[in-house]
């Protein structure tokens, strides 16, 4: 099944209806379907931008300091300065947590190389980074689907660029991976390197899970460190650890999951059209799950499923 | 020295000021400083676009039907629809060309998967893809600038997706490698690929002098089919053509240039600090550039230089 980061039409609450969907651009909150932005911004042209996506609740964000540490490390990745667009980032929070009510919702925060004239080279010493923000209802509905049917993945080989360990919006090998999903009658794919190595789904961190353990390729792979992962790695230590994956890993595994902001612990049932194991979300992976969402309810006062 | 397509102060024709720089988005003509996008564009959060770059004059677009069968092209390559597409570029070119007049002018079209909310799946059967396209002066000083003086280069390792035979904007690794030049006190980088072969600059084509002729990276590797380099090795066959290059050929090369819309035909001068033969731009450039600029003068009625 195919996460919609639109969905939930009904909370699990009970209540219908969304929350409002809200963007801040230039520090200036406005609903998200009038939010603008300029014609030349880096962003647009170069895909010169940063993003984080965090969860939130009750006016709490879920491991914001986790993110926040992240987006510096894009930004100086990418050689952006970082203090203004970490004042951009702090002024659209205060305007955006309040927003956060009874419902979990998603936050995303883009930061770009600012806007100008197009030029491969932006003007020295440099344009002033553009911070945007959305703040819209968390997939809940999505995730449960996914949680109950498990993810049909089909490996594909990594078309993306050398440094896909910082989270920019050079993200295009990533869609055509997950149309080629869609194409093939699943829902995500999980990308392989050129020497075999296991490295991560479109958008999520891989597990494997093997003697009882769940393993994940180690950061010194072309994969993104993700803020779910480290959590993982570091609360459930127990039962997670870093390692080197191939592709042929995946064939005799007990379970295979996978874990983002947006799918914290989801099952991969079916990859390459053969099942997982006997093909059904596996107890590891439901008992990261469990534990995950007390963790979510913990930090910011809500149940996300 | 920075070829800046905002350059040209003061036109070679004598006269000063600049001509007025235009935007068409959603079909509608707008000054270029007040156009505006959707923050739910796909290009924006995804890199998800493709474009073009054409140089025009008196009402007239030079090798349009090139950029145009490369724009289809590109669009396939990344799974867009193009019936929508083009109708949006024709639409742009309508209300564009009337504004070509007396000097060069770039016109700039950028084609997106649409606005809609952000998934990196869009929706089947998909949104409709949104056309913007600008009209700026061409940056005739910086040419004329970078054919006399010529092009200082670095080489640095191919740092970009495996897809750059197409036209889209997940331009962040040119970006980089532009930036990485400036940093060396240099004005643009040659990308070399991991087996060491020759691929192009971050955003022109690459051509080295050997036994009195130009050789320039074949397209097999992963580098775009410029429109420039292509009618080059049509109209000048019996000086131009393709080979495997690798980075030592660099070494005893008699001339290096590159060759894009913006820089049709510029010596490429020094090398990683080192002098290309005398380090002044050779014979076989100034011809080809030459020549160059009679077919641009011959179509669009205009010198460039």
């Amino acid at each position: 099944m195919h996460l919609d980061p639109e969905g939930d039409p009904a909370g699990m609450d009970g209540s219908s209806g969304t929350e409002p969907s809200w963007a801040v651009v230039d520090g200036t909150l406005v609903p998200l379907e009038e939010a603008r932005l300029p014609l030349g911004d880096r962003g647009f042209f170069f895909a010169e931008s940063v993003y984080e996506v965090a969860l939130g609740g009750r006016g709490a964000l879920f491991a914001w300091d986790r993110h926040r540490t992240r987006l510096v490390r894009s930004l100086r990745g990418i050689g952006l300065d970082t203090g203004p667009a970490l004042a951009g980032v702090e002024r659209a929070l205060q305007l955006l947590q309040p927003r956060m009510g009874q419902r979990p919702m998603l936050l995303y925060v883009q930061v770009t190389g600012g806007s100008g004239p197009r030029d491969h080279l932006p003007p020295a010493p440099g344009l002033a980074p553009r911070v945007y923000a959305t703040l819209r209802p968390f997939p809940t509905a999505a995730l449960v689907e996914a949680r109950g049917q498990g993810i049909r993945a089909i490996t594909v080989a990594d078309n993306r660029w050398p440094l896909a360990t910082f989270k920019t919006t050079q993200l295009l090998g990533s869609v055509l991976a997950k149309r080629a999903a869609r194409a093939a009658g699943a829902d995500d794919a999980l990308f392989v390197d050129a020497s075999g190595h296991l490295l991560e789904a479109t958008s999520a961190n891989l597990f494997v899970v093997r003697e009882g353990r769940a393993l994940t390729p180690h950061t010194g792979r072309n994969l993104l460190p993700g803020v779910t992962r480290a959590i993982l790695l570091e609360r459930a230590r127990d039962l997670i650890a870093e390692a080197d994956l191939r592709e042929r890993d995946l064939r005799d595994a007990q379970e295979v999951f996978m874990a983002s902001t947006t799918r914290p612990v989801v099952g991969v049932t079916r990859i390459d059209g053969r099942p997982v194991a006997d093909g059904q979300p596996g107890p590891l992976t439901r008992e990261l799950a469990l534990r995950f969402d007390s963790w979510l309810e913990a930090e910011i006062g809500l149940r996300v499923v």
